[in-house]
């Protein structure tokens, strides 16, 4: 059993939910006020958009790195992809009602933003487990170090320990916590799943 | 022929049914109670969610370990595929429905779940006619040996002997029915699509 | 250049497509009489699933055995697929419009049918259009002989010549160019794409 | 790490961008005024359909073209094209609103279709971001040749330099910015990516 229907069939759960992110982007339409004020109302809505997209995109692209260098697929392994891909197919649901009930103030909002911040955690969880899969004897082509499990493990579950104070934070302040989650989409734009060393095969930056 | 098509096509309508489950779980927005009120209303869309969703889930990793021991691709097994499919479609309506009326009470209720149950019996007679075939001698590579056939068919057409009973199951307590159907997840999240043997190629859990 | 993309890319079309034809098949919800009723007015719907669904499905099978017999992908062919594929994508529109008047009656119901027989007309010209592309020198990897291109090229492009009158049927009797319309269906099921004769390479039927 | 989950999550993304058009194409249903009338008045919004269709086919076509040529596949590639995507997952919004606003009249059109002709904008600096990535020294598995960089560049982000006048040209008349759309989707039908010189490799039209 080879690495290609996990990548086809997470590729595909990827796909749907990226594209089905736009859905949350509809206007009432004529009748309803100007098409200005109408989307001037929305901007959560485009703004929840970009970071979901964002966020979704990182993880095809770390999914992408992390699963081409899996030795093996088992069902365990599959199971794992299916907790991560139980969270990313909620995230156009979180961020729609995150997006209708940013502006709205009040206890609304800190639920409807503690949820967004709790599907990203389950999401991170999930792609922490797989990193931790992937760092055991045997499951890599090219092994991460021993050496340098610590500080991958610490790298790519970072999202693990913020998402986490950030479901609180909405309690608080639900905009801050919405920085939080976007500066961490920012964060793994520039951060990269782990490289196996020299042989680095084109997974590294170049 | 090669297999390749027919993976793709069912990753590909197995994906989008999985991410468009989701569309059930959409609340009502400002202005209908709030948010908590309004989720805690709608517990039974997020539970039915999570069952279909580990069911398909299950069905995908099933499906890929069956056809990834098929030797020939046919228009037989093309059409077999389609009858799985037909029922896998109608998962996301026969959720939304029942998730929509499990709280109502009375034969409403029972209708809802009778449907959801039967959906997923359609759903694992497809699967089963799927075994089935890959049984038949030439059409796997690694074909399961004569005396297990009784055994892996029992094992793996379970699901039709269990769904059947719960479309009646509906109609004395939905939740009951509800309940069997989440075992059946749970039964297979743990029971293996059949292993040709000694060379196992990854089929097995390791 | 390969074949791979073609087939992802109408695979990824075509599986959307079949999966949103069940976003159709939604019932009011509670309040709008009992759950039984409402899937008893709503059969028109649940019949147009399933013809639309056998449809797609047949196309599907049909153009996996045609574009694996492709021997070189041009852009010519990619616009002709997108024909093809611009006919497949309103097939969920037509069957949901089909469905909501099938039982209205009058000039409406007329209307509602012959659109669907519209569409599915175009698919079939688009489909004629893939396989006149293949029967070309050069263009197929088994070419069909010479001598049986005008059998190959009248069985393949049956749907042209019955899909048209069904539009006019469709002002007549609606019912009846349902009927005409899920006939086709069925001769499909058993009618096989062009074989490349002795070298079958399991493009056959066993 | 090859070219191919690129392909597959770029044309999953397309595919469903592609279908999801279609879901603009709702009639109110019975109860409305007859369906030919209620057509007749979403004119507008088949118009977009097949207007938006046609492009999202051609980025493909072209899609499929460049990235077949590409040699190696880093991040950096793979966040230029989330920026091509972004946009492409932005057009089914995008058409469905110009459709709804372009014969209302007044700013509500002239926003519309202002938005419709922006999001094409930002979809072609993606694309034209994409062509000079494969244009960089060892990029490209057929280097375009060092004296046809100008021309190619100049072709390839024509788009950009049509869309963004077409944004303005939206707040004196929307009908002629979408005749200006229209045209550029005819012209790219025609136009095609750059070949890669004498070792064509079915990259050219035949």
């Amino acid at each position: 059993m080879d690495r290609s229907r996990l990548e086809a069939f997470s590729d595909g759960v990827l796909a749907v939910a990226i594209t089905l992110l736009a859905l949350n982007l509809t206007v009432a339409g004529p009748g309803h006020g100007t098409l200005l004020h109408q989307l001037g109302d929305r901007w959560p809505a485009f703004l929840a958009y970009l970071i979901s997209f964002v966020t979704i995109g990182i993880i095809w692209v770390n999914h992408h790195a992390l699963v081409g260098n899996i030795a093996v697929v088992d069902r365990r392994l599959m199971f794992i992809n299916l907790i991560l891909l139980i969270f990313v197919v909620l995230i156009p649901f979180a961020t729609g009602t995150m997006a209708q009930y940013l502006t709205h103030g009040g206890m609304d909002s800190s639920v409807a933003m503690a949820i967004y911040a709790a599907v990203f955690e389950g999401m991170s969880l999930g792609f922490a487990a797989l990193i931790l899969w992937t760092l055991a004897p045997g499951n890599s082509i090219h092994p991460v170090p021993v050496v340098r499990h610590r500080s991958v493990a610490l790298r790519f579950t970072l999202g693990v320990f913020i998402y986490l104070p950030a479901i609180g934070l909405a309690f608080i302040s639900p905009p801050a916590a919405l920085v939080v989650i976007g500066l961490v989409a920012v964060y793994y734009i520039f951060e990269r799943t782990p490289s196996p060393g020299p042989a680095s095969e084109g997974l590294e930056d170049r």
